[in-house]
């Protein structure tokens, strides 16, 4: 099962369906309106569809829970759904007049980490970049959790997170780390070339990575325990830059989500 | 073990022994500087502290992770670890001048309700409502995701969500549900009297519901998927309702989280 990814949310499985054609195999135990859908797109992308048994999907699921439908894909790495190469987008950064790069420090929970990429994808996050070790890595539950964003947003994995912040500033970046030692997000100006560095859950952004900052964010809280979740922490600045950008460019924003 | 709770996150004990005395045990299979930490607590806080196996640890914690200690506390109804008991602080909020109520129509995932409650406490909310029927239950998860905040949050569970809203309107709040179709929140005053009312994860607030609202907030939004995850969509909404009172009233934000 090594090459093989499971994935079984109906979004997801409709998301990385719509996202390109990702080969593999459909099956399904029962058909309802909903399966029927999913089946015909399956079909036009030119993946197999097959009937099987209620236990071979239980099997094939594993922990993952399913609905009756299962989309069986070539495992990909975290970085290979989107449309142009991380790395490609990461060198043409320099040429953007504005751009958001989200950056995280660590993030081990599959959970936050698929939330985290469903945040990216709504707020147009041009590229995510995370280091190679100590974080979690795509997986069903990742892509579950993402709603299938992880099939759009596209992710450069690194060696050397610090390294990586020095060529942001190179190309013009200015690096806020999220610190709850930080100015307050809606009291700093956020606009052009903007990279926001999350650390981990328990930790926070590590001392080097926090000295690497142009400037550290904070929300403004209250409250009886310390910290947020790390998903609803990034989508807070996420929303956060982009609601001041509102202001100076409407191109954003176009549609509205819950 | 329907009368006992297993509380094993770091986070969730430290917060749940700090709120107060919840009785029970703690058991622990190993010492280590931040389990020391935790023993010392729960002794001043008159918890019964235990050596135990790891065996015994692992078999308690079941399908949670622990990391060589357990709380294990009498099992608590959602509200009993607020100071007030909610239905007194749901009749007191018509003599409030300004207050956060925060409705959940039917989250069903308890990770979600868990950092939902954490975003409650962060941002200071008055009361959690929810209906008896369709909505998650706390219980370990819901604690753990929490990190110890569903000690704190006030939360009333209610068998006619609709009929609640009417009341709430009758004691001077402004209702505005989260929805796709909704006016961005940044562009609506969001002070005095407050209730937000989220929907469950997949479908949204029902019909019924948002027909009760006073008005519909969305969150400006660009992306490929449809939507942000409901903890995340209530973080930022929270925080947006926070921001915009901040201008009017600094005694909120005292402090700065992440």
């Amino acid at each position: 099962m090594a090459e093989r990814e499971c994935i079984s949310g109906f979004h997801a499985i409709e998301e990385t369906l719509a996202s390109g054609s990702p080969g593999g195999e459909m099956l399904y135990s029962r058909t309802t309106p909903r399966i029927e859908i999913l089946i015909k797109l399956a079909e036009k992308k030119g993946v197999d569809v097959k009937k099987a048994s209620r236990e071979t999907l239980d099997k094939l699921a594993g922990k993952e829970m399913h609905r009756g439908v299962l989309l069986l894909v070539p495992a990909l790495k975290l970085s290979a759904g989107s449309s142009s190469a991380p790395r490609d987008i990461f060198d043409q950064l320099e040429n953007r007049q504005s751009a958001l790069v989200l950056v995280l420090d660590g993030i081990t929970d599959p959970q936050n980490l698929g939330a985290v990429l469903r945040s990216a994808d709504q707020f147009d996050v041009d590229l995510v970049i995370t280091p190679h070790r100590g974080s979690a890595q795509e997986n069903a539950t990742v892509r579950k959790a993402s709603a299938g964003a992880s099939a759009w947003v596209p992710v450069l994995t690194v060696p050397n997170l610090t390294r990586v912040l020095k060529e942001l500033k190179d190309k013009g970046f200015w690096i806020y780390g999220a610190h709850m030692e930080g100015t307050r997000a809606d009291r700093i100006g956020l606009t052009g070339k903007t990279a926001l560095v999350m650390g981990s859950e328990g930790k926070g952004i590590r001392r080097l990575v926090a000295d690497s900052c142009d400037g550290l964010l904070s929300i403004p809280t209250g409250g009886h325990i310390d910290s947020l979740n790390v998903s609803v922490a990034a989508g807070i600045l996420l929303y956060e830059i982009r609601r001041q950008g509102l202001t100076a460019d409407d191109s954003f924003g176009q549609k509205n989500g819950i």
